[in-house]
């Protein structure tokens, strides 16, 4: 497989092309533009927010210049990148932009131009097919323009197939975040508190050249490993047994996402190693299915059947079968969330369909209802949890709470919850998987136990 | 000095009430209401946007729960608090939100309810005052609508004046951020890039609880130290002789904003040590001045003042005398910023009366207009760069031009520029330094010098 050396703009611009006709019958008078993310101010100050580049803008430029555009002619198939003009304010301040000459040579367009030529190239053709809308994601499918259903189609589909190129992305991305994960692991002598550990993963990420994560790391410990969401990430590690890093690197705009759980003293304790070897067994078995032609919503569905097994062995579940206590949806209670995503700019990447009103409860929250192809990348991260939130909520259905036994169950709550997620390419038959740090319980105590043994005054001063 | 134990949100509703008073006549009719920021999502995604509180919410608050609003009585000079109604599902994936109950208790002010009660609060009087407007700071004071005007001046002149709460926060981001600086200062033997010292920034800066910094830092080496707003932060440091790190920390929303410069190997060259204690000499002589009454325009261009004498001297400036050169303005090719700029929520904070219209070149970018009040925080932050574009701009000035010895001047490029940024509280009869990292020279060499002593060894595996 030849890795192209720059971004491939143009074969992603014929990518978009291509499943555009399957669309649109006739596209010679047509272009695609689309504008990148400005560089934006605080409300009421000078400040700027962080930059992030549009994705769908990133994959047909791959270009990170904060107020440039491009237009993509479907005719003559002709990629043009609009810089933003020169601000001599800026150059004061920040140095001289890329030239219309330099960024030729960097980017693989076709023609490279100031944005003061925008209409020239509008008025070319009748119809100008754009992404742009107001309104965030959660409700822009209600407010396409005409063509735009067909443009994010055609977007989404070729996002969701990785090149080569791509995947080099994402493989760096991976490898450094396996190197911040496994520093969290060895560095328990310096870490007492969450917020050393969200420290600790960003140290080396930044170090790396990761300036941003993927998404906001989550650094949780003891009970707190049950939030899903947790954010807060600033909680003594006292006396805990668990801890739980959901977090990954970003490299020129791909991600990684990672989630490693593991005992903050090394040793695992009963309760955290059973959960531990549960979750484990739901990934081990899923990934051994992953090729193309699998259907995603099957894993998913099998992570519930192992989890019920394990449960039932555990006394966890009681008072029915496996085939009863699935039926009841009582595994949703502790697997609330899905096997896993598509993984690519986004963290959930776009193009997996997925239903959030499904009628099958299990399957509302699985971010990828297709079926598995070559080039896809996906998380496979199942994950236990005993919340008391999801609990309690649960345990409204009294179908689902009548197989838990709470009292086996409450021994369980310190740990709070175990995930273990891994990034997987889709290969011709099979899975590579992309995240190197261990997932092995015994290779993972070796690990911390490791790092607890150098001590405090092996690492450097901390305050 | 007695601090409250709480952020001290109704005193600054009374404050503000206080400025708005001599602004409107009549207050009996008249609330403020303002919202806080939202968590917004990334265009066309699922992820979120950093979350940054509005400054005038917090201020009138202490508040930074997303989709919050504030309301207060003018007349009755109550304070109520609106938190966002419980979404269910967010309870699912990230636990319960602060109840009204423990809300009442954590926050200062009068009454908390729900935001279902805002038309209830809304509807009780004829004017609401709100600073809502849609477009950003830049041109927002073309799109005020009645009262807005007042109410803008009210806020920012309450904000100007810092509290003894206001002034202890200020102190723990200066304390986190001195911490941070020395240990960049103290890590070069694990730094061989520009992103190695943002990395150890930011590790320290979150270990202490700060997990956003108050602004991006600006991470440079050698010839780039020039470039004001340096951003890449991604160069070898290489056989560079400088380094030019400005950072700081945020804690519970204000700011730190300190800038140290050192020798990459702990000895000062001839020209880094010229320049550096020229840049020195204008903070001495700036400081030494710091008082209520004190004209901070005066400041600034006493410092362009030292560094002409500095720069007859050392023969970068010549052929004529230090008052012709001081008219010519030929200081701010390389002193081309302000002295300082107010601090507080704002890295750059409300108040300061900019006039980037200003004749007075030496002037124009003069953050700070005003005559200094007790209660002020202030950044004072001399710097000296050697900027080929900065030069070249400036040498289109024949009359600054004459002035400049390019041969001698051209031996500084390596260097790029010096910069020392303390962070100043004006007090009743002078000023206390609230940074209490070291910009002695001598200590500062001792400090890098002690670190590499230290060797890579000591410091902890990094890839």
């Amino acid at each position: 497989m030849t890795i192209p050396q720059r971004y491939p703009a143009r074969q992603h611009a014929l990518n978009v092309k291509h499943h555009l006709q399957t669309k649109l019958s006739d596209l010679s008078k047509t272009s695609i533009f689309l504008s990148g993310s400005l560089q934006e101010s605080d409300k009421y100050s000078d400040s700027s927010k962080p930059f992030k580049q549009e994705r769908y803008f990133f994959y047909l430029t791959g270009v990170n210049i904060p107020g440039s555009h491009v237009f993509y002619d479907l005719n003559k198939e002709e990629l043009v990148l609009f810089l933003p003009e020169i601000d001599q304010d800026d150059v004061m301040w920040s140095g001289l932009p890329l030239s219309i000459e330099d960024a030729s040579k960097k980017f693989d367009v076709d023609k490279v131009v100031y944005s003061n030529e925008i209409p020239n190239y509008l008025s070319k053709y009748d119809v100008n097919l754009t992404t742009d809308i107001d309104k965030n994601n959660q409700i822009y499918k209600n407010q396409l323009t005409p063509g735009q259903t067909e443009l994010f189609y055609a977007l989404d589909e070729s996002r969701i197939i990785k090149d080569s190129y791509e995947i080099e992305l994402l493989r760096k991305a991976a490898k450094i975040t396996d190197n911040c994960h496994y520093a969290v692991m060895s560095a328990l002598p310096i870490e007492t508190n969450e917020t050393h550990i969200h420290a600790e993963f960003m140290y080396h990420a930044i170090r790396q050249g990761s300036k941003h994560t993927a998404y906001d790391p989550i650094c949780c410990s003891g009970p707190s490993c049950g939030t899903l969401h947790y954010v807060k990430n600033d909680d003594d590690l006292g006396t805990k047994q668990s801890i739980l890093i959901d977090a990954g690197a970003e490299w020129e705009n791909y991600a990684a996402d990672v989630t490693r759980s593991f005992p903050i003293n090394g040793e695992w304790s009963k309760e955290h190693r059973e959960i531990y070897d549960s979750v484990k067994e739901m990934q081990d078995k899923t990934l051994e299915l992953i090729k193309p032609g699998q259907s995603w919503d099957e894993l998913h569905l099998l992570a519930h059947k192992v989890l019920i097994e394990r449960f039932l062995k555990l006394g966890i579940f009681h008072n029915g079968t496996k085939e009863e206590i699935y039926e009841s949806g009582a595994s949703t209670i502790f697997f609330p969330h899905g096997l896993g995503h598509l993984l690519g700019m986004d963290t959930h990447d776009v193009g997996g369909h997925p239903n959030y009103e499904d009628p099958d409860e299990k399957l509302q929250y699985l971010r990828l209802r297709r079926t598995l192809q070559k080039g896809y990348v996906v998380t496979d991260e199942p994950g236990i949890y005993f919340s008391p939130f999801l609990v309690e909520n649960g345990f409204k259905d009294v179908n689902k709470r009548k197989y838990v036994n709470e009292e086996i169950m409450k021994k369980y709550y310190p740990i709070g919850g175990v995930r273990i997620e891994d990034d997987i390419l889709v290969t011709e038959d099979g899975y590579e998987n992309l995240t190197g740090i261990t997932s092995d319980a015994d290779e993972i105590s070796k690990i911390v136990k490791a790092g607890i043994a150098k001590g405090r005054s092996y690492f450097h001063n901390v305050v």
